[in-house]
């Protein structure tokens, strides 16, 4: 039997790959890695004895549980609506199955089926979600342990730019999913503050951002993410006056985002015909009122105040280069288009993960906060630290079963200490290390 | 056989069926007013011989079409979706078929099956779709008779209250359907102006107002409707500059919204236990900062400004009283259970309608402006305005019908002078007039 295969071999899987690949000789595992695109894979793959690439077509179901049938681990890096078949197949030949995104309450209710089969279903073990559950748990249960009440928790997580590598007024690039990107915070955020829950609207989020501090004294805006509420249960905290999750990003992002937002430009409903626009400026100015003002007064007016930067922000990323796709789209895939262009992550540049958690609590009748903050570059546009930190913990995770370390059964997220503590230490091996102050206050 | 069938006997079809059943002893008539509630029917067709009521399910097909089948005129004032089925069994048993409501593709794609039997299925034959059509229709065939070339189109109407039944500082009370009050404007909206296209968010829309006046000089804030542009073919207005549909509003109502729109109060995404806040005052607060401040300051603080009437408005809505249904609704549906109670229409309380059309155009190498103003009153709560000019379009043109005055056919909606010509005749002598004003500029 061989022991591991990795579904899909994209950008986010190069870390992941590499890790296993490296551990096969020591333990004497056959890592295999399947993808629709055959040359990835076996390019991903390598040239060697202990691991292959082959080529997958997901909806050949005969295909993949054969494929599957042959593993012991399965790690599936597909679209998360893929990963309910996967599971499936996993259950039917008694893989175990590790991802790094949200666990579904489909795979949820899988629970008392996996653990009949003494099997274990690992999701939400990626970076965020999943570094962020582990650290900010172990961190809770060392303050726990000291006696510190908790009654107030703040964590946030950002795939940002290096500061070296910071090219334009935005202070950022694209080093993920660029549809996210473009989305992010559509709906209304919920979180708890000073004992109430708080609802804050999509067109409110990124003008009401905070600023947060980072153990080494680098400040981030931060804007809550939209449920911070289911939190409260998943990490024990059910008694905190305040639990907020959110995004970090470089200063002066979130005021620029407002500002697309507030023009309108992120909208994804009512579809804009490309080509009635011979630019993207031409397009900003549709969302402009009409006159003969200059295009910044006219983003002045909109925005209700006077911003220069914001209106820099804004001019500069819609030029007067041509529409991309110039067919129906909505603006917020027209904007996406511009946004893949223009914050295109470059070969040199280096990408930068920051997470930053803060817990309040009293201890021995005093109030104290302690923060711990990570911060991680990536080494150029194809080694980058959100491909690290996605993929170590799921490669530390699968060591840790094929060595019978980890031997918790069912439908999991790391947020119980048999999963956290073992994979938190290697990470710190691995240099993925967190700053940690406390002060009273 | 008889000869008009009404189905649906709701607040809306008084004045329609009031009409036909006067007119029924002198040109034979019967009618039949059909509703799912047989008392309601009975109640609106009276006690004579000429008119009856029923009961009517829908949904029971042998039933309906039994019934359809013995008229001349069906006229529909069901909800828009079950339009279709009524048009189906007009077309199956040769009856023409009138509504106040928006043409669906669906009913216009039957255009030349209703041809090919002599019928006319009329739609948007209201108000506002319908006396909108009609007078911008009628004023625009006259100016261009006249040889003046249109470069410029506003239309507005709004559902409103009389100003002397103005007891609230919204200046608003709900005079129709308030699903339709809480979800206005949700959406982007697209007009024309100066030669533009130009998009106008929902968050943006009751900000950007404009004060239109009419002939009277009395003035009104107007919003953008959702699409305008659709106005450009269907008026025959294809190369104007400017061209905007809106909805009017008493002043203050516009910036008042807008602030509801900014806190988030009208977001029907979101789902909110009700039960979790013991009044809308606590429900208000989960929307604003955290802080000690007065509430007046946080509701500042999230419009971006100082704005003392809109605080004084949205905190006159939301009072101490407790959450009407205390479940998980969305806030728009909250808010519209707060303003079914707050903006409620007392008996002796009077609507008031308002319509305005400004036509900018050149004629002998002038530039001149026509604007075209409506400004009618109801009498109580129970006899509206909104009714009466909802239902006397409908009412006419079924008349004009039954007495060969109206021989069109195919599906229709009353932007053709055949139709709209003796509706506008006829609505001119039962006191629906408008005021004219043209002035060189």
């Amino acid at each position: 039997m061989d022991s591991i295969l990795i579904l899909g071999a994209g950008r986010s899987a190069t870390s992941l790959i590499n890790y296993l690949i490296g551990k096969a000789p020591e333990h004497g595992w056959s890592v295999t890695v399947a993808d629709l695109d055959e040359s990835l894979a076996k390019e991903k793959a390598g040239d060697n004895s202990f691991s292959k690439g082959l080529a997958l077509d997901i909806s050949d179901s005969d295909k993949r549980k054969s494929l599957v049938k042959r593993h012991r681990v399965v790690i599936s890096m597909l679209p998360p609506h893929l990963h309910v078949v996967i599971a499936h197949d996993c259950l039917e030949f008694g893989c175990h199955l590790l991802t790094a995104s949200y666990l579904s309450e489909e795979i949820a209710d899988l629970h008392t089926r996996v653990s009949a089969k003494k099997l274990l279903f690992l999701f939400e073990m990626g970076l965020d979600p999943g570094i962020d559950h582990m650290s900010a748990m172990a961190l809770k249960e060392k303050i726990e342990q000291r006696g510190g009440e908790v009654f107030g928790f703040h964590s946030s997580t950002g795939g940002l730019i290096s500061r070296r590598s910071d090219t334009n007024p935005w202070h950022y690039k694209v080093t993920w999913n660029p549809r996210n990107v473009v989305l992010a915070g559509q709906g209304t955020a919920v979180f708890k503050e000073d004992g109430q829950i708080k609802f804050l609207p999509y067109h409110q989020l990124f003008e009401n951002f905070r600023m947060i501090e980072m153990v080494n004294g680098e400040q981030y805006e931060m804007y809550p993410n939209r449920d911070s509420i289911r939190y409260c249960d998943l990490y024990n905290l059910r008694d905190v006056k305040t639990l907020i999750r959110g995004t970090l990003r470089h200063p002066e992002f979130c005021s620029g985002w407002a500002g697309l937002v507030r023009l309108g430009l992120t909208d994804d409903q009512l579809a804009i015909a490309g080509e009635a626009f011979d630019s993207y400026r031409s397009l900003l100015l549709a969302f402009l009122p009409s006159g003969n003002q200059p295009v910044e007064e006219k983003i002045y007016q909109r925005l209700g105040k006077k911003d220069a930067s914001v209106a820099r922000q804004i001019l500069w990323l819609f030029d007067d280069s041509p529409i991309e796709i110039p067919r129906q789209r909505t603006m917020a895939q027209h904007l996406q288009d511009l946004i893949v262009r223009k914050w295109k992550l470059q070969a040199a540049d280096r990408d930068l993960v920051v997470m930053h958690h803060r817990f309040d609590y009293t201890r021995d009748g005093k109030k104290w906060r302690t923060i711990s903050t990570l911060s991680q570059e990536g080494l150029s546009s194809s080694d980058t630290a959100m491909t690290r930190l996605v993929g170590l913990p799921l490669a530390i995770s699968t060591e840790l079963i094929l060595t019978n370390k980890l031997t918790l059964e069912g439908v999991q997220i790391p947020v119980r200490r048999e999963i956290y503590e073992p994979v938190l230490a290697r990470l710190e091996e691995l240099g993925v290390h967190f700053e940690e102050e406390t002060s009273a206050f």
